[in-house]
């Protein structure tokens, strides 16, 4: 039985004022905020439990060894991987996105070659394939979004051709709150012989993800979106793409053997583990996973479509504000401007003074704002603790944004 | 005025105990322990005071933009670096010497080009440079070190040749203890107008370093070796390889503006940071360096040696143990075998019955291991909150090693 008043206490700085005012938390969409038994699995793990991992026989290595590990398979589990050993931990999308383009497309693609992208991909899903244009003449083909923010699966597909050599594309916009159809697009996709990225930094915040039904090659997610540590993350890789794949970070831990002249590498997914790695943060996101399950994943989205609902409803009463994007079936993000020309970065700050916290700015997304034709926008993006009271906050403050500016 | 006992109050977890003994922890050169301050402020920061940086306007954000900026100045301050704006932040030293082989190695070397490195090295400071040997014809040229593991900075001078284009060095070897006399290798390496790295993971924790008298280029750092949280660190870079250098990992806030056929990037150290990074680690590596800051470098330095003298003694008194690497200077870390062919994994797990972690195995330092002619050895690698005692328990514990195994 979902009870946010029940889950608003499980988040320690939700109970604190910002401006004099009660925090209202619209941010997430950038961050999310942190459950008291992830902050506590940390604290417990840095006081008592704390070694480096793999390379000890020593008790508390072994104990550290053991938790982190199992998080693999909590990960698994949470994306409905077929099996632990095809999750890579990484310090979150950006780097697990990065770990694609140069572990597996950059010793493959040509000269030519196309990768075809959704124009409201995040930066994190733009640069590193714009770094192959730059340095080996990789082609981008991009696909629009239509005026509501949908984005056609069909014509993505239809987008694939002879020298396509991946599709990246996101399954929800962190801007728009658009789903994507992305089960479609692999399908499409496969019959072409085509692999698929998708970023899944928003989606798998906000609905049930299964990797296995979305028959993709690669899906990456980052933890501090999660309710877990920055720091924190994971992509899951088809164990025939693992296989095609050739090291991104090297160092310890991901070798077989080194010598003067020669180096082998451990088997997958170490191979792609180098050094180090996030012990400590990698164990808070087990704990933000099973945090996540434990509420449910179908709960999260029920309660969200209620706020989304809401939000949609008391967004439309202000005709001063443009939503952009206006997908049926989007996610509870709400990208805005106020007609007249306040800049989004001065209705942020007066929000803020509101205790109401949004992002401004163009997302790390220009391609889209370039598309849509704005350029700078605001941005209030819910979670499983939003309210719909918080959405009368907002709207509230964004009354007083229109008197001052309007 | 130095004071272990009131240190060793500091660190929560070596007040624990392991298989009913009290914890003699010397595993610190995989990873030390952490003081109550560190973990209070990442406490402090998921509890009350979190969101993500950079990107927002709010209250929330801009308080921890600036808690998380401001550390750039403390590892500049702990590293006598001419400006925070040399230092990017990373993951680890692992990340920051692929930075450097990505960032600066990969696109200027030539097939035939040649990297120094000293045996000594870490896979950390191999591996990446091995990448390049594989994928662009790069050479590496090794030089030895010495029976006593001295490595004599005129012999790394003397292997620069017409086309050797970098030095990778480590300052203080991570198994042998030998701390190497980087200035003298920068000084010489300079004359002949070849740049250096510097892997300071161990000697930062150990003694004051000063880039600036060192005269490298690159200086690399690992933030849980330092007392603070995993998955922080960062690069020391002199400004004029900074701006010699390519973006590594591609994603939000490095970039100045993205469209769909172009990609600019923000001017350092913006540029070689991707994405959200980890944002709460920095800060507790930032509260870390303070702590050391405030024991003071040369103090811990001192209460080492005192350690090292005691620890060298003690275990010379055993005359079934061989230890490896007698440099007069070394620091406390001490790498040891003993004879009888006892492995090492079974002496560690002997030591662990007793309290005593050690670690096992080769150490992320192959090529050493192969030099030296050892398989596997024990090292006992100690940090500011260890004690002569701590010493007598793992000579204790060796001794009934040498019963048992003997």
């Amino acid at each position: 039985m979902f009870d946010v008043a029940s889950i608003r206490r499980d988040f320690p700085i939700l109970s604190r004022e910002v401006n004099g005012k009660p925090l209202v938390y619209l941010d997430n969409g950038a961050s999310a905020q942190k459950p008291q038994v992830v902050i506590e699995a940390m604290n417990l793990a840095y006081s008592h439990e704390y070694a480096n991992v793999h390379r000890g026989l020593h008790y508390l290595s072994n104990l550290a060894t053991d938790k982190y590990e199992a998080v693999r398979a909590t990960i698994a589990t949470f994306l409905n991987a077929p099996s632990p050993e095809e999750i890579v931990f990484t310090t979150g999308t950006t780097e697990g996105i990065n770990l694609v383009s140069y572990g597996w497309a950059a010793p493959r693609l040509q000269p030519g070659d196309e990768i075809v992208l959704s124009i409201m991909e995040h930066h994190a899903n733009i640069v590193p394939w714009h770094f192959l244009r730059e340095r080996q003449g990789v082609v981008l083909k991009w696909v629009d979004v239509d005026q509501n923010g949908d984005l056609d699966p069909q014509a993505v597909i239809d987008a694939i051709g002879p020298k396509t050599k991946l599709v990246a594309v996101t399954q929800m916009s962190n801007v728009l709150g658009t789903v994507v159809d992305v089960a479609a697009i692999c399908a499409g996709a496969r019959d072409k012989g085509v692999p698929v990225l998708v970023d899944g930094s928003q989606a798998a915040v906000h609905m049930p993800v299964d990797v296995a039904a979305i028959g993709c090659d690669f899906y990456a997610i980052t933890g501090h979106k999660l309710y877990g540590p920055s720091g924190s993350g994971a992509i899951w890789i088809r164990s025939e793409r693992m296989e095609e794949m050739r090291p991104f970070i090297g160092g310890g831990d991901m070798i077989h053997e080194v010598t003067r002249d020669t180096v082998t590498y451990a088997r997958p997914p170490m191979r792609f583990e180098a050094g180090t790695p996030g012990i400590v943060q990698q164990i808070g996101l087990g704990v933000a996973l099973h945090y996540m399950m434990n509420v449910g994943m179908a709960e999260i989205a029920a309660h969200e479509r209620t706020l989304r609902d809401y939000a949609r409803d008391r967004l439309a009463g202000l005709n001063w504000l443009d939503v952009q994007g206006n997908s049926a079936g989007k996610g509870a993000i709400f990208s805005f401007t106020i007609r007249g020309g306040a800049h989004a970065h001065d209705i942020s700050t007066v929000l803020d003074r509101k205790g109401v916290a949004v992002r401004a700015g163009t997302h790390c997304a220009m391609p889209l704002m370039q598309h849509m034709g704005v350029g700078a926008t605001c941005r209030a993006s819910f979670a499983m603790y939003n309210t719909p009271d918080e959405v009368d906050r907002l709207v509230e403050a964004l009354e007083l944004c229109h008197e001052l500016f309007g």
